[in-house]
């Protein structure tokens, strides 16, 4: 699978849902094929800990793995990328620092999806498609169907929904023509999260063959 | 001035007391041969934009500049090295990762401080040899003026002294014979955090010159 498909089902740890390892196995074995270790404020040494158990895993089931925010944490544990919000290292310096990590940028507007792209962000984070309770931050704005699709046609580089998106709403995102769907909740607040993902990859499939 | 010899007037940044830039200029204007940036919980960007502040400052007068727990922070405003607790990046990986930045590791009994000595950390913070109001962190014990002796006795790296030290207690600190003084409070606290470090600096020559 290239490296754009396998954005396509993109799943992002919260271990106030579940426990990371315990909800990336069932992810993964319901067929996510990227995966996202996002743990603020944790110490940097479990952060690392976990990141290494999730490497294994992902590289068991061939999937992507990215590190939230620390560029540090992601070369410590060897995974493919690592994700940037606006807050976070600017992509530039990222790429200096390490040439070789897939490099994803968070971006809320189409403004900063076009800055992303320009500095080079290997692929985009792009929402908050929906309003979701999942990230209280203030960099986090709800940019809706209409605002995504605006991204999509306007960028060339991959584009990964993100924000509130589930089951239901799915296929409404799918058909803006995004390269992946990200999810937190969906599939790490469900009650069997494997059975989630299978559902949600069985959609995004008859989109993303 | 030798590597361990640039430890001796440790200055650390702490915004709750004094913005960064402000307070470094005035404690190298004052004396300081080493500065750390230590900025919790604020946004990484902010952090870099800053942290080149105090590389340009710390290169003008040819100090010493670490970054406090962040790896790719320090790497990304070419610090000199990186200062580690017990829960951050361990310092082996740090040293794989980043080969050629000096690691101080920050230790809390004569244990850490031997097994950070056998991990290859460059230097160590030792403390807290005082109590202290700036870290309210459950890593933080207080040593003691004996317990700080006994590393300085047993570790052959470089022991910068750090907890609750000031102008009245620092030459009790000295008597044991570490290579440096770290400060928050002391001299980011002061009215005249300039003039403070100058008194500080002027008692610390008395022992190592």
């Amino acid at each position: 699978m290239s490296f754009r498909r396998k954005l396509k089902l993109y799943v992002i740890t919260d271990r106030r849902l579940i426990d990371e390892v315990k909800g990336v196995k069932a992810a993964l074995e319901g067929g996510a094929t990227a995966i996202q270790l996002r743990a603020k404020n944790i110490p940097v040494s479990e952060m690392i800990r976990i990141g290494r158990e999730l490497r294994r895993l992902t590289r068991e089931y061939d999937a992507l793995f990215f590190v939230d925010d620390r560029l540090d944490v992601a070369l410590a544990v060897d995974a493919d990328g690592v994700q940037l919000g606006p807050e976070d290292m600017p992509v530039e310096v990222a790429r200096e620092l390490a040439p070789n990590l897939i490099i994803g940028a968070s971006v809320y507007s189409l403004e900063e999806a076009l800055e992303a792209e320009k500095n080079r962000a290997d692929y985009l984070g792009a929402g908050s498609v929906f309003p979701t309770s999942t990230k209280k931050d203030k960099y986090v704005k709800v940019i809706g169907i209409e605002g995504l699709r605006e991204i999509v046609e306007k960028v060339s580089i991959p584009v990964v929904a993100i924000g509130g998106i589930n089951h239901e709403n799915v296929e409404k995102v799918l058909k803006t023509g995004v390269d992946g769907i990200a999810v937190v909740s969906a599939v790490m607040g469900a009650p069997d999260p494997r059975e989630a993902t299978r559902r949600l990859r069985i959609i995004i499939d008859k989109y993303l063959p």
